[in-house]
């Protein structure tokens, strides 16, 4: 038995009771009919959530990571030129599935804790007229930082490329706008925001990123992540082709998740994470703790803190874990030991959460000083 | 909420209480320490049920169809030949990740319903001694057929090429002993024969292929099934380098779902497998029912049985889902409307089980003669 935590990492947060139990009920076979419409109910609800009307919107029957490859597996073909901003662990890898793809990466480097400049994009794309797609991550989990993905989105629009935008840590805890905001191809993960455990990766691709799909020269390199293959097995109302098993009892979990998010409403949610965001931020403020990212730009549901000179960063996290059963952070790649990155995601994103890790950081500080 | 089925078709199988219980555990950080013990003590249960030895065994953070593109995407390089027997459906999956990883499969035929004979695939062998791999499926799903998994595996190792091996219905089943056999590189699933639910992969590769795997000239074309990156994510004691997040709850069902089959032993769980399947067979013998596999060549796990004539195959289906609440499957590919698939894997393998199915059978067809 694993002891119960309080989960204000990067992800997974807490999982509520309720979706827990979605999760434990009994397993139906993936074909079943009645699992059938459950599977159209799980697509609908993500529709809800991405606030699109993209009829390929579904759950990839793995995580975030899968879903990123998702995206670039079908969109880009060998010789495709892609504009990928990185400022963060999870710009670095859409370079590296670029690569993969056998597609050329204009890698655009912004610094970590800065957003996209939208303004740089430009020139990039102004400068590449033949590039395929621009992507970039919306809420980048390894710094805290929001960009602008309504503005970068509408720069792939403006320069007839596809957007791929990395929503994992955005989905559900900050405004995101699909439609409206004219986004091609977007995934997510479930541990985060929606607070259902990870091993899912919901994505939406409109009719001009499918499109793309289906005029390919090639299949994409990955049979598991074919779109047109998906499609066909979660493809609303006609009669299913089998492609792989779903995660039958993972879905549940989701589907109970989603329901959730929706009765609580989804700007309600985005409020809620807003709103324990700015008690968290000052009572951070009072301990004389910093932010890695400008106010302007933070996302309410990862904060990423300075860690202050003379502390044993991994001390605290220990201190916390082992005292507390309390979960945060630590820093990835360039910011590992310096940062701790608190999570206000889904579930644990309440007042409760907020008192509890600021009076466990005030002693686990306080106890790990040199 | 969706109903309570008896699974007693292709996967997945029953879940006990046990294991959706262990699901609903609360979810923990996939970095805690905690875990990272348990993610070991998955894999030395993995290694159990596999019977090896080899450091490389992990669950593949989503499902079978993912496993086997993990070997194919792993294992070969553009231009590599690679043998692939092809007995139902799982075999011609391999020949499409063949292809997508730019290999040059050489497909040999066998009628569905035979196993895999082993003197064409030694002749394919001779002919082609610069082939890199042999694949083939232990157990087809498709069509409730055995390949001798040991001769086979044999005869790669003879012709100096790594073997492929479909164990998704096989492993937990019946025999299969990795490390005897001389198996290079497989994978399975945890909906069959182990009883868990959906969602995950168990993998295992020996050193043969992990060398192969690191002495690539390029990087695999999946970001998210890179061997060398899941090594780094699973590699048990090391400090672990984050690559994706597990899909942490249906790790809890999976590592509950192998201390039970250990508990009962794994050579008994492939006695009890053996057992009732002969009940199954003898009763559906009395009915008058037919196989579509020569004893010898037998899945005592998935029976694949001709539908009479006159009888309507989707009615019958309909009638045991509807009526009893059981779920029996249908033929796939030039199979379907030809055959039922009735399973009898893990927790579906039990004396009331086989009693309630043949029952059932024999009313529905008597209700669903023309």
């Amino acid at each position: 038995m694993l002891p119960q935590r309080i989960l204000m990492g990067p992800g997974p947060s807490d999982v509520s009771p309720e979706v827990l139990q979605a999760m434990a009920q009994p397993c139906i076979g993936h074909l079943d009919p009645e699992f059938v419409s459950f599977m159209d109910e799980v697509n609908t609800l993500l529709r809800k959530t991405f606030l699109t009307e993209n009829a390929v919107t579904l759950p990839i029957s793995a995580p975030g990571s899968a879903g990123m490859e998702c995206a670039f597996v079908n969109l880009l073909e060998a010789g495709d030129k892609v504009v990928i901003a990185i400022n963060g662990v999870f710009g670095m890898r859409m370079v590296e599935n670029a690569k993969r793809c056998g597609a050329v990466p204009i890698a655009l480097e912004f610094e970590w804790g800065t957003p996209v400049d939208p303004d740089k994009i430009e020139s990039a794309l102004k400068e590449n007229p033949d590039t395929v797609a621009l992507a970039f991550v919306h809420a980048e989990t390894s710094t805290g930082v929001r960009s602008d993905a309504q503005a970068l989105a509408a720069l792939a629009n403006k320069y007839n490329c596809l957007s791929i935008v990395d929503a994992v840590t955005s989905l559900g805890g900050i405004e995101l706008r699909v439609d409206d905001w004219g986004i091609d191809a977007i995934y997510s993960g479930t541990q985060k925001c929606l607070s259902a455990p990870p091993g899912l990766s919901p994505v939406s691709f409109n009719a001009a990123a499918m499109h793309r799909v289906k005029k390919r020269k090639h299949d994409p390199q990955s049979w598991f992540l074919d779109l047109n293959l998906l499609t066909g097995y979660w493809g609303a109302g006609a009669k299913r082709a089998y492609h792989h098993t779903a995660p039958v009892n993972t879905l549940y979990a989701l589907h109970a998740a989603l329901t959730q998010l929706h009765s609580e409403g989804l700007e309600n949610s985005w409020a809620r994470h807003a709103s324990n965001y700015a008690k968290l931020r000052d009572g951070l403020q009072q301990l004389g703790l910093e932010y890695v990212v400008d106010e302007e730009y933070r996302l309410p549901e990862l904060n990423a803190i300075k860690v202050p000179e003379g502390v044993n960063e991994a001390g605290v996290r220990s201190h916390l874990l082992e005292q507390h059963n309390l979960e945060i952070g630590a820093g990835l790649g360039p910011m590992a030991g310096k940062i701790w990155r608190i999570g206000l995601m889904g579930s644990s994103c309440t007042e409760r959460h907020v008192d509890l890790c600021l009076s466990a950081l005030a002693e686990g500080i306080e106890n790990n000083k040199s």
